[in-house]
């Protein structure tokens, strides 16, 4: 069950969001603490060029080290930056260990926001204190440091879950950004896991990766991975459960659970958070060979550009598919695979064996297809194994007459990059 | 050099394109034959599911046999319609054999489409002698050929080359469709080839295959493969020349060339008339380590749904262009990547050594990128290899306003199927 909090939910984890500079007026710097050290884990990146702080909290991960806080900044994203992103990253590491009184590898970094430009050191150098005054450990503090890490996302993103471990109660609590697509600036997804779970850094980096796989993973908003996404969890055992040091162990599998609980509800709200998307789409798929292509198949479908555009239209066009299931490069039977459209109006098979089904009806499929929440089914009668991917449609009218950001005034995009975000907090 | 023309162009080719019911008003039923019997090649879809008429010519390849001509319905694809979809498939092309007095195997077919519905079989019985009865080796026969394919394609995409090879003038004439992303039906890529060469069915084969790679594999319109994507070649000899059956043949050398001239042009053409683009992309890399790096490359930019939406909004935004060039899930160095733009309006560099060019200029940026042209350049200092790709812009504002589609009434759409085509000959 997921409860009402964040990053600051577990036991010992202050955190705060402020507005410092990189902005013109919306939050854009984040500080989460951890009372003590904490075990850390991430998956970062896959893209060839990584931005600073990937590079930075690379480093980190490397040296098996605990750390200490997460400072994120959003505007700038500190990528093909060079040796001074580098080191403008380090110096901003440095200031903030300075006041926490640690060391700058205990601080993991991250940015969001335009390639190229400098991070404004000025700006970082003041706004550190400037937030890390203010660190506390209540909701309204996870939310102000939820907010600060938006960039073009409609709203905050944040939630926690609970269990027990022989008789302690663990908190999981966990941020994140996304979005991305129509608007001109990047869509790097962030999320920042905290826990007062007592876990070795090794299950803490196998449950985050398990985690990440099923849940960031599977979802497609503009198909690209940036060169800044990263999730991060830390966990500084403040619960006081004996340390798990176990895979089979009873408390890996609840922290496991939770873990994909709260990693699955952020997916869902970045998917859905899209840029100009109308709909949201989820696409579970069954009977395969075997969960890697079970994931691509699913990926695969979710991230059509043909399947977005239909669903916008709420065309039924299993057709397209057909067509990204056979596109994703992974083999099946496709005279056994049945495809079907459900939304709160309904549910229908399409396909059945391969081949449009006798009682297939467009329209009724239209109908069903016209409902805000669309879930595409996929049965490949090929094996036992299935996935689910999130994402959303893609709309091809007038988005500048109906969203939001049409009323923004960017008469400064072409000169100053800039990411005054259009966030607002829902 | 390109001249005039298309499939007829080449000495012994006939063709004729007919309405004969598969769609409402607008030619769907195309016919190429050939005086005598034709070598053959082809590269077929590698989607997993493969439409009927793939299948069929999967054999007549493997067979290694000549064919007689090539059928090609617009309308209905004859794709996931199971046995009854190949057993219409081998009938149509009975029909054709009987009356062009050949067998079944030499007849080669296509179709493009609607996926689901079966081919009317009456309309096909009845349209096959209509257009048969036809034939003519004249241009205006080719164009009609040419526009009988189409589906959402804006215009017909024909054209021709010749070359001498010890003294014989060789003629190869081509026409393709392609087209998609935004029509709720489908956007396969077809192309048919027509050459007077003599040359071993081997060497036809390889030459086709390296030139498709170098062109209807490298344009991105919807990123999809559809399940009826096929090139096909014919060569019947008829230009008289002694046998090619040699690579290192002077006339090899100057076919794929020509194959090469042909096929980019088709290529572009399909890429330009992409539904709802408004703008030529093309990206140009260079400094790549080898040739299937390079080619993954400038795909994976060229297709990349971030970068398409930056240039349909002229911004400058280099940054896509790193994080898609990131993606491809190939190794190179970031650090030492240049990317720079260019248009009729003048050309920049805004990336060196991986960093923002300092005479970076985001207006003067913006400015190259307003051209109706762009090209995006890419230097990646890592090796001698180079490739091209080419796409469009991707536009998310009003479509529906714009385009000629929206006057089209489609209060049928949802329950017949149909392709009454949006096509115009230009």
């Amino acid at each position: 069950m997921l409860i009402h909090g964040g990053v600051t939910s577990a036991k010992g984890f202050t955190a705060w969001g402020d507005h410092v500079g990189f902005k013109k007026r919306r939050k854009d710097l984040a500080l989460i603490v951890s009372e003590i050290p904490a075990n850390f884990a991430a998956t970062l990146t896959t893209n060839m060029t990584k931005a600073a702080p990937i590079k930075w909290n690379q480093q980190i991960l490397d040296s098996g080290e605990k750390v200490k806080a997460i400072l994120v900044n959003s505007g700038q994203a500190n990528s093909c930056t060079g040796a001074q992103g580098l080191l403008n990253a380090a110096v901003m590491a440095e200031k903030t260990a300075e006041i926490l009184q640690c060391k700058p590898g205990e601080i993991v970094l991250a940015s969001t926001g335009l390639i190229g430009p400098q991070i404004p050191m000025q700006q970082a150098l003041e706004g550190i204190p400037k937030v890390a005054k203010n660190l506390r450990s209540d909701a309204f503090a996870g939310s102000a440091a939820a907010e600060a890490i938006l960039t073009t996302d409609a709203c905050t993103k944040q939630c926690a879950t609970t269990f027990n471990v022989s008789g302690k109660q663990i908190v999981v609590g966990a941020m994140a950004k996304g979005s991305g697509m129509i608007h001109p600036n990047m869509a790097t997804m962030l999320s920042f896991i905290t826990t007062d779970l007592n876990i070795t850094p090794a299950l803490l980096q196998k449950a985050l990766k398990q985690s990440v796989a099923k849940t960031y993973n599977m979802i497609s908003v503009d198909g690209d991975t940036s060169t800044n996404d990263m999730v991060t969890a830390l966990a500084n055992g403040m619960a006081g459960n004996d340390e798990i040091v176990e895979e089979d162990h009873e408390g890996y599998r609840l922290f496991c659970q939770a873990l994909d609980h709260v990693n699955h509800y952020l997916a869902k709200k970045i998917a859905s958070d899209a840029d100009g998307a109308t709909k949201k789409l989820t696409v579970s798929l069954t009977g395969s060979a075997c969960e890697q292509d079970a994931r691509a198949l699913a990926r695969s479908v979710v991230s059509s550009n043909l399947v977005k555009a239909a669903m916008f239209e709420a065309e039924p066009n299993w057709g397209r598919v057909v067509v990204a299931l056979g596109s994703a490069g992974v083999q099946f039977d496709p005279s056994a695979m049945c495809i079907g459209f459900a939304s709160v109006v309904g549910e229908m098979t399409a396909v059945e064996a391969g081949e449009q089904h006798p009682s297939y009806s467009a329209a009724l499929a239209k109908h069903i297809l016209g409902a805000d929440e669309i879930e595409i089914i996929i049965d490949l009668n090929g094996g036992t194994h299935r996935a689910t991917a999130w994402g959303c449609d893609m709309r091809h009218d007038s988005i500048r007459k109906t969203s939001p950001l049409s009323a923004v005034p960017t008469d400064d995009a072409t000169t100053t990059p800039s990411l005054e975000s259009y966030a607002e907090v829902c």
